[in-house]
């Protein structure tokens, strides 16, 4: 991988200028995102056995309050390819919780015997409430609407690893840019760097707010319902689900699941070269027929996850809260 | 353990005569079932420093979208023992499959971070499906009605370390022989040795399915619904539950499912020597007593299941699909 | 820590001399509690890689036949931080206990591959039932209404740590002495020790039952129900839970649930340098407000879960059945 990066001199990879938790992508800066890049990049080189060493007798705590079983086992991959040892948690109705135990306090009892937690939960906010409350440092593995950031870091190093740089590229993001997380965070992200397009597609209804568009100003952003206006001018398409879960009413999502879906002919008209990413599970969004063509980008994308994963979680071992 | 195959000369486990999946037991040949027993064989008299050096460092997923508590823990343990990291789902209600991500999805990004992946799911089929999208190895741990094939394999190594041979043995399968699994696949099994007789008892209705008598004509088969007309005969009777879950229709159940139960009398009027086997779990098919004696062999069978699933994951390891 | 316990001899920790399961704290002799004290405080102060090793290569099960998560994820942690490898069973509905398998089969199966076996179960007595069908050392979660003895073990533990010692000390027990097991436990523990003053405060119609009392006479007993009334004597207040479950009526149940509730103000009423200890989850015994305050010990308490638990499995690790 070679790339713009690759000529800054990062800091130690156990330096303490890392954030003390990965809670949300808006504490990110370009910097922080890179050093998160650069590290995920020399780990996926690292020998098995010298990656093993990173987390040797360190003890990582998945506690997934809402099922997520791709993020869960993604996490607790990365964390034992480091040579961590895990105990997880991923089933609400099976934990404490049914007694009435708070939150708060399942958190303050992981921090008496893990070095690192990672936590998914279904409310907005959880995450930054479980680091207020924990001296070990949190991890963010989906916070209800609000926040996902390890998705966000995973997007932007398949991005960063399939086209060498993320400055000046040309991105389409298509489907629910109204209720979905991933393409918020990803907005955000993408403000950091320069001369960054983005395409907005999204059945009427589904758009991006408003506030996202006036708060990420540093992108040039075009917006559209209409999926093949924009297609030929884009590097990238990324794709997203109709999310049934985070629609308050199950008629405003029956009227749109099936709004989109990109086939071989629409990836036809695009450029040369151009990606697909998706942050997975599709449902129909993406033709099966588009798996096996060279525009498929999304398992790369998932498989991209390790690598972050790790890096994020060795950048936290040595944090001092 | 001595035996007829000690003499023969084995592949070493990590050369790359191994099946690149194991998926059903129809894919085995005599030669390798044997270098599984001889494996197995060996990795239990191996020194578990040693042993857990094998695996070290690889990454074994258990996705087990059916429950089976007994074959993930097997699974998980064998895989622990070479020294794998495991990372585990088990509960199909808590996966993405909820959000409607298909099967052949979630194997993909398996794909993406385990180097073997172990699979288990309520469709007849899937394993096969699996190995087609997938680029490490598939063990089948069960798929709906059709295959098993580490549990014959562990029923194979039982008789295997306990008569020294497998050639020339008389077995009974008893019980359920209609919609076994377990009984079907053994009997494809031992088809592959010399001079095997089988006595096949079950309650009318439960008979074993007619194309697989035909397609097993290598062993000696003799039928009854009479279960102690051939007790005498036998080396070991293979006992096997009423599997409700199997049947379409209740009521079917309901009539047969306490139809025979294998007592210490009833072991009185075997030869010398008898073994009961059985898969696991049993419900009334074998009486409480008879687990005290020598006769009982199941529960040794179902730890046999550790050194056979070490054997498969270790013959694995270095396969090039 | 410095205590009363430092000056003994104690017994090496792989000695023989320690029980061959732990099932109920009823089994313990002061010697055999104080010798997982002292080990436990042993292992607090060993370095991570020494500890690391105390048992590589070794299989722990957890069995949670019953929900606990915080219980199994504490065991799961020390075991981890001693070397072993853990398989883990914490959902009795995706078990092969729903194809009707009995309890006994269960543990017999994990016989075969575990080197420890941790269980957990609804029913009173599982765990006795379960050690005397196991060649390996059970170790009882928590079986009903019935035992739960790493609990009072790390509560003695904690109190041990915190004040140097349990002989002398004023405990007063506080909440659902009815059916509080941890409290029922703790004080046939207590009963050990020398000229310890216990109070007991519950809401009318949860007292300690008599056959306690009577059992445990060397403790210097004094109850009450009105929560106040005791305060100013005390070095500890060990609050509980109410808890729903155990109710067999839920009229019963609301009557009572929010009978008593421990705040800063109570507190004050208090010696200097009281603590509050609690077996958590908590609901709303323990105001929010008491957490911050050098009075709050149950956060530690459990964290204290740790080595305790690492101190008995430690210590069973070469027993003999």
């Amino acid at each position: 991988m070679k790339g713009h990066l690759a000529a800054k001199p990062v800091k130690k990879a156990n330096s303490n200028h890392f954030l003390s938790d990965v809670i949300s992508i808006s504490d990110f800066s370009r910097q922080t995102i890179e050093l998160v890049l650069t590290q995920a990049a020399k780990l996926e080189k690292m020998p098995r056995e010298k990656k093993a060493k990173i987390l040797q007798n360190k003890l990582v705590a998945t506690l997934f309050l809402e099922p997520s079983t791709r993020t869960r086992l993604s996490f607790e991959s990365a964390a034992q390819n480091l040579g961590a040892k895990v105990v997880s948690l991923s089933e609400p109705q099976t934990s404490s919780l049914s007694k009435g135990e708070s939150f708060s306090d399942t958190i303050k009892m992981a921090n008496g015997y893990a070095d690192i937690i990672v936590v998914r939960h279904s409310f907005d906010g959880a995450a930054r409430r479980a680091a207020e409350v924990c001296t070990k440092p949190i991890v963010n593995a989906g916070d209800g609407a609000n926040q996902h950031p390890s998705q966000t870091l995973l997007d932007l190093y398949t991005i960063y690893k399939e086209f060498g740089k993320i400055d000046g590229l040309k991105i389409m993001m298509a489907g629910d840019l109204k209720y979905g997380r991933t393409v918020h965070s990803l907005m955000y992200a993408l403000s950091h760097f320069k001369d960054v397009t983005v395409y907005l597609y999204s059945p009427v209804g589904l758009e991006m707010p408003k506030y996202i568009i006036e708060e990420t100003k540093n992108l040039k952003i075009h917006q559209t319902n209409n999926l093949e206006k924009f297609i030929p001018n884009v590097d990238i398409i990324y794709a997203t689900r109709i999310q049934k879960e985070r629609f308050p009413d199950e008629l405003e999502y029956q009227k749109v699941k099936n709004a989109y879906v990109i086939t071989n002919e629409l990836i036809s008209k695009a450029k040369k070269g151009v990606k697909i990413m998706h942050p997975l599970p599709r449902i129909t969004e993406i033709a099966q027929e588009v798996d096996s063509t060279p525009a498929a980008l999304y398992f790369t994308q998932a498989a991209n996850g390790i690598p972050v994963r790790e890096a994020i979680l060795s950048l936290l071992q040595d944090v001092k809260k």
